[in-house]
């Protein structure tokens, strides 16, 4: 088991009469990711809500503020207990078995048009067998032909900018993997998170986008930006893309400062509390609901 | 209430060992649209299996083919009792107001990239007053700036596309007057359906796409296209835009004919059955679920 | 006439072994626009090379520099003597009457993609009488609907880019007009230059862009981005657009300061000399090559 | 030398009462390729005048046509005399040294944004030595790449869209390999023509299009598309890209057949006539002018 403590700040000068907020920096809720404590200071009399997606535990939180400072401060303390896998025993499944909430996952989407992906992404993996070696391929693939430069990417940044562009943030190698992956059929969506063990000189810690692939009936987790191992992330949100799980969603005018951000990996040998380390595991932290229903003979 | 009653006839040839498809052509079935009866054929031995999302009722038909000939053919009747509203009376929402599952029809999607609209949207309607003659402007100005040309457009036509060819198809119609409208925050997604009322000139009967945009917490509809009145329209999916609820998706390699369609409608003066026409009134065909929650105070 | 003095100074740390320029920062020379007196000083010992394009008197300076800092400071002043017309008694040319060297300057471009602008062009412009009011009507359409904001676009901003952003610098308004009138038949150009007369709110004085249209067989000149009358415009490079004219295309690992440039506007009542003013006249500054041939009944 | 022999014929319907047409039918002229002797039949009686570039000898038809039929009808014989070269003793050229009318080609065009292109070229091939091998190497990278699918792109397909779609015609195939020579600062140009030698199974004999890449000071022949040797050439016209040369630019309506081309070899050993073979040489069919000037020491 992992256990991660963390703190995040963020400060914002609401400008415009009215703004409204949707963040989702809250740990998401399932049965491998429990959070142990945590609270939550909003620095305004803001009118506030917590919404929760009780499909995956994402929770978004929803401020309609003032203006003025606002300044929001978390800390909580996370558990998580991962799934281990052997990866030869992961297959690629057919769409024919996909449970029905996955499909959305095959489909193109915002910042992953894999629909334009489907030449490339057979011209490049198509005779491969399919398989956990075959997603690790497109994993290392993106990794290998996108530089990280911090910066040099946007809000409208999509999977097509970043394959001619050679380089992006962890989002960006997020979509171009997912692109690629769902080019094939198989079921991709993006995780944003906080990720313990990145290497400080990447800069200070930020939020972090991840991806998941389905093999055999469950989501595995995959590091395209190779920042650091996938026992190291936090799952705050799960979605398409990044238009679903932005940190912070803004509607209004404000001006905000970067967020502030601190991880720290607890461990605890008698309790079986160890630390993030690599693993040639496949590595999964969510349960995928049971497929109801399944194939039936007409 | 409308009581209309049609068929659906879709003919391929599998030609690759492995193929799936996942249909969308049944109705969907909610609280304003009710099957009176339907029968379905598929005339192949094949695996074949229905999903119902319950949110929206939008049914999943998954088929797992072999290769040969592959026809299916659907009859139905359906009742659809439109809910109808003072358009003067029908506000937009605060994004602080939204029901938690509208958030993601006020972000982008694959064909509706409204994050890439925001400047031309207010340019052109930042200064009108909000309302559902905002929204009816919006669909004017597609309306107007758009030519009706079948065969014009393509799988990977997306808003912006539409936006710069100034024609396209009713899926596309429909792509750039949500894009304007999530780009001015407006929750406004992608209705698929058969019309009745169309114009034979338009060529034969065909599946058609709509919009709906939310206001004053429920789902209004709108035809950019002006193909039909949305009286006259048959839901069959919802969806961000066209990605989520093609009427086929073929995971595989076949030949396919030309859908063959038939819809007519029924009418009973004495039942208060009538025949679509158009109105001045705004017009829902679906209720949506009541918001739990809502904005606490902190 | 009008008299410009004006200087320009340019500095770069060359950090690569090999590191060539090709600059476009000297005045053109044609038989409307004047060398009084120049020049430049290198503080490099470097190998440069001064080409001359004959036929818009368009003039390159090729540098082949060393590794160390590398300033280029040049001074000049020129003598401008401008062709004015009635606007009313200018026309649109068919493409028949075109000289051949013209032809380019209707054909699409890098950043004026006007073959994706047709429909745009002739939706907004189609049904007006052609003409040059006509062409201030595609001008004023890009002034009202494009802000003007620094650092908003980059080198790889075209047209249309700038017509989905609605922001953009000079290099950028200019385009989008060029794409416009070119995607109605008629031959637009670019450019670049140094403008007197721009109100100094706008930031210290920048290399500006332009727009030239040919009508009656004579290139006049348009500034879609306001920021000054055209009477001001010194040039310096003209191109299909700013691929062929940047003031500096460097090869090689450099880093640069901004230009520094001052601009004066010499008068001199005797001499006829005068300060450039508003006009509602058509402006030109260089005489159109005759145009050799013509059509010849076969 | 090699003898080509061959026929033109284009048919069209001019439905606009004004129509004008701008031609590059005719094979260029220039001391490497030499007509025998041509003839051209217009059956309408129209305005028609040819243009000649005399830089590269291209030659440009111009006709302003009337409603009704139209049809034009080329024969000619054309000497070409081929330059021949060790591959192994051409280099790439700094952009110090290319002649000033070179330019132009190391500058990003409409369908070749080689700006776009910098960063996957040099990830693909930065590291080869530079040199005619390397060339080889951009030229089977797009061949493999890139499936040859007769009406699979149109007339806004650029190389972007070529390197996503995975296919083309060959002017796109042109196109991905110009764009990737100038992303590494070498000059790269667009050549029309007709080819003998195609395998008949790719369809009646069409227009096709090569790429001209400039190695030590003069421009060689390559075929990404792998249709043919490029021996077996006929030259049409030159330019930036496809813009430029189309064989036909139409300013109006019309409808149009496809054109009819037959194309043939002759030889006469006594004279030294020789059908076109494929060869290890580096071919060019033209000599660049003389480039006047060069580096001078300041």
């Amino acid at each position: 088991m992992i256990r991660l403590k963390f703190s995040i700040t963020l400060d914002y000068q609401v400008l415009s009469p009215n703004c409204d907020f949707v963040f989702n920096f809250h740990p998401a809720l399932n049965n491998r990711q429990n959070v142990r404590e945590e609270s939550l200071t909003i620095a305004q009399e803001v009118l506030s809500q917590t919404l929760v997606d009780t499909e995956e535990g994402t929770r978004y939180l929803r401020v309609q503020a003032y203006p003025g400072a606002l300044s929001l401060s978390y800390q909580g303390i996370v558990d998580i207990n991962h799934h281990y896998e052997n990866p030869e025993a992961l297959r690629e499944m057919r769409v024919a078995e996909l449970p029905m909430d996955v499909l959305p996952f095959i489909y193109p989407s915002r910042y992953c048009q894999s629909d334009s992906f489907a030449a490339l992404a057979n011209y490049e993996f198509g005779t491969m067998a399919p398989g956990y070696r075959r997603v690790l391929a497109i994993r290392d693939w993106v990794t290998h032909r996108t530089r990280f430069v911090s910066g040099s990417s946007g809000s409208a940044t999509s999977a097509l900018d970043t394959l001619i562009d050679h380089k992006g943030v962890c989002r960006d190698f997020a979509h171009l993997m997912i692109a690629m992956c769902r080019a094939l059929n198989m079921p991709a969506r993006f995780v944003s998170g906080i990720d313990y063990g990145a290497d400080p000189a990447l800069g200070p810690t930020d939020f972090h986008a991840y991806v998941e692939v389905m093999l055999s009936g469950r989501w595995y987790l995959f590091d395209p930006s190779g920042v650091t191992n996938p026992t190291g992330l936090l799952r705050l949100g799960t979605g398409r893309d990044a238009a679903d799980v932005a940190f912070a969603n803004v509607f209004g005018n404000v001006s905000a400062q970067p967020p502030r951000i601190t991880i720290d990996a607890l461990s605890d040998a008698e309790k079986g509390i160890t630390l993030p380390t690599f693993t040639h595991q496949a590595v999964s932290s969510t349960d995928q609901q049971v497929c109801t229903g399944g194939l039936i003979q007409k």
